[in-house]
């Protein structure tokens, strides 16, 4: 099967909070998202609120917006990539950061692998990516385990999990929160975990108030922090030395 | 202990390959690496070469470059911080991609954790996350797992253990080969995982001869490709649908 006639579906990483444009993206992104206009978003407001950050030229009424999101479970995908099918480029942007990382535009992406769609990723801001690189802990094998039990027991079951493979594998633990319960999760943490164990929490990254710190666990206990309202990745590993 | 006086260590992400600047950098990161005369290297022939690609005003020879890589276990880490203890702000460049990923660079980070140097990652290529993104399959759990084993029984074994973690925990499995051996590690992953797997190659991301592809292995083996000799990335995976 030909894709000459397809779109290309292209993978638009967006900012991580406010951030200055040009800190976070290249400068080609920007070229591409002024040749597209029809998008499939994570949520619109965000997506435009993008776009115009992005100073793209045509009027933000012109443009095709369609909403895929996790309350998108019943909308016919076939609606959404008529443009791909028909030789429109299409950009995917998720609410934060890189698509398919932590939402459903993986399902959209599937979809475009299955019938011949190319699919370009551009380079952009991956909260999980640069916490991993900035924590100095294990980069040669790590997991992302996305959000945790919400109950205590069941999470202090699932943390102490985690620290036996960063012990038996040495594999580095990710692993995030709703950013209003960021320091209900770090007192779980300090709960569950050795004192050896190598925490590090990146918050606020690519911002002004970007924090990175990895520790042990017996450190953050002396030196309590709070994290609550700041996005933020935790991870969880141990010392290279 | 303040850092007052201690440098930055900003993890500078370089190229993928013979790729465009902008394409895969935003402009902020060439003003850092513009403001730093001092240099972690993985490979200094290679961070030369990105720093004059760069267009680095400063005359090449009056920068001063730490070689750190694998054969540096022997090597004082504590000369290769002195300028950042003394507080001049040092640039960490991984031989291609974004540092600390797959390279030793780990140790100098995790030092400048325990010596409360501030750490400041840069927006960059990863062909890891790029191939995850791209890739369609589960991006809410995946690991990386560096190399898998040379010898083909031990690396069929793990390759059926990877498998066992796609389908139980649709957790996606992420692992990279040495370019010339590629075709290799593809002949073992179509003898060792089931059809209906997914496999993802994703290979020469970012440059003019960019492949990704998912589909599954049975469609792998009907499809032979080749992919020796160009750097990939390898993703089992499971469908959304």
């Amino acid at each position: 099967m030909s894709n000459e006639k397809k779109g290309i579906l292209y993978l638009i990483p967006s900012l991580l909070g406010d951030s200055p444009l040009e800190n976070s993206l290249p400068s080609y992104n920007i070229e591409i998202i002024r040749s597209i206009d029809e998008f499939i978003v994570e949520d619109i407001r965000s997506a435009r609120r993008f776009l115009i950050k992005a100073k793209i030229e045509k009027p933000i009424d012109a443009l095709t917006f369609h909403l895929y999101n996790e309350h998108s479970k019943n909308v016919d995908i076939n609606t959404i990539v008529q443009g791909l099918m028909n030789g429109k480029n299409v950009g995917l942007i998720s609410e934060a950061g890189c698509p398919s990382i932590a939402d459903p535009g993986a399902e959209i992406i599937q979809f475009a692998h299955r019938n011949n769609i190319r699919v370009i990723p551009l380079v952009g801001p991956s909260s999980i990516l640069l916490a991993l690189i900035s924590s100095g802990l294990n980069g040669q094998n790590f997991a992302f385990n996305g959000y945790l039990p919400k109950k205590e027991p069941d999470r202090i079951k699932v943390l102490r999990q985690l620290e036996t493979l960063v012990w038996q594998k040495n594999q580095t633990q990710l692993f995030i929160e709703t950013p209003y319960r960021n320091d209900a999760l770090l007192k779980d943490i300090l709960n569950a975990c050795k004192d050896e164990t190598l925490l590090c929490v990146a918050s606020d990254i690519t911002l002004p108030t970007e924090f990175i710190k990895t520790q042990s666990i017996r450190q953050w206990k002396s030196n309590k922090q709070s994290f609550n309202d700041h996005p933020a990745v935790f991870l969880l590993g141990k010392s290279a030395y």
